[in-house]
């Protein structure tokens, strides 16, 4: 089957045309509390349009099956959409650049268990992909007013097959 | 000794002076994802100036002694900030109403594993509070231009005594 997506582990730079991957590793620390803190400054930066402000919540994710079917997406026009994993556990992420309107072909991303990341406002993405056992993760992104949710299916879908996430 | 603060349980109604208590315990719950995920949405609600924008962080902080004197506060004029442990460990924290500029008395409360708090704009607070391991939270905060720190410290410091914080 040629709709069958690669897996790539996700890092700064293939993850870059699609927002910032949250991770302490790279990130810049700062010394603070006198000493008593490590501040990892600023791994995401949040882009909310100026009728909304940034909100946290908490996603508690079922796990994926496989072979996964990937026949949608989505995007949130209005604003950047982080996710931070509570457990250190590794999980799935699909984005695709626009095309005319509809997202292009998705690219896949394997985070580990101390990454998130930080779809800038726009992007095309997959619904949240937790691994193996439900999963919570923290999330920063917009409330306020306007449509900020956009969603479009694949007509050929794609496919992710089974594989040890551990 | 009269300055020995008393320690409470963190819940929204004795936190509400000073901001928000993030726990999914008591929020709205939105299912999204067609049914594979819960939201537990907006536990926090950021304020930013309009000169800044909301980041995520995050602060591995030190584990603190006891009895622990609590001689400074500081608060943040421009924007609010929340903090979500990373580790379902509990931890201390400490806000003040604010007396012409200066904290007023502390109130010391002890979050639970899975409660995190937003404190909002110019709040008085202490600095983070780890007890027992070196403990990891998510922080969203604000970045821009302009002075957003302030410290003060108090004449006559106050004492939390030693505890068993498991």
């Amino acid at each position: 089957m040629s709709n069958i997506l690669t897996i790539r582990p996700l890092t700064p730079e293939n993850f870059a045309p699609f927002g910032e991957v949250l991770d302490t590793d790279g990130a810049e620390l700062r010394m603070i509390n006198e000493g008593t803190t490590e501040r990892f400054h600023g791994l995401a930066h949040t882009e909310i349009d100026a009728a909304g402000i940034a909100i946290v919540s908490l996603f508690r994710g079922q796990p994926r099956h496989f072979p996964y079917r990937v026949d949608m997406m989505e995007r949130h026009p209005l604003g950047s959409q982080a996710f931070y994993p509570l457990a250190e556990r590794p999980w799935l992420l699909i984005a695709a650049e626009d095309n005319d309107g509809r997202p292009g072909d998705p690219q896949a991303f394997l985070a580990h268990g101390r990454q998130g990341v930080n779809y800038r406002a726009n992007v095309w993405h997959h619904p949240l992909m937790a691994l193996n056992e439900v999963s919570e993760f923290l999330v920063v992104d917009r409330e306020g007013e306007g449509t900020n949710l956009e969603e479009q299916s694949y007509p050929d879908p794609y496919f992710i097959e089974a594989a040890d996430w551990t």
